[in-house]
């Protein structure tokens, strides 16, 4: 058994409102020294067999049709560990 | 400028609707091979300066009291690279 982790953020050039949210809260709630704030997905994929490269196109595919929305969304996939 | 990145996902004996309905549904789609789905949420937080132990002790105040609802999740702070 592997775990495999994706990630789903927004492109850079689409405008995130809930990580903007956040970063202008945190001003308020006393958090100084922060830029910016983005918000995404992170997905942990529990593999029945071992993270091979078949494995692991099979879960790029995922990502691409089911888990993030590529119009929009960016995605990484990684082993972790 | 640095990146810290804060990963915030369900406590493990929490149930995870939003996985399982992921899960449960990749084998309609074609997709085998996988035993579980957790989907959590991944936060990239843009600092003004270096992030050095001062600042990553800011960003964990932040996961503990803005980010992450600790009763039921739990979250991991780290600089990207």
């Amino acid at each position: 058994m592997a775990r495999v982790i994706v990630d789903v953020m927004l492109k850079p050039e689409i405008l995130d409102p809930q990580g903007r949210a956040i970063a202008r809260a945190l001003p308020r709630l006393g958090f100084s020294g922060v830029s910016a704030v983005r918000q995404g997905k992170r997905f942990e994929v529990e593999l029945e067999g071992p993270a091979d490269e078949a494995a692991l196109g099979e879960v790029r595919k995922m990502a691409e049709t089911l888990l993030a929305n590529t119009v929009i969304e960016d995605y990484t996939v990684r082993v972790e560990g």
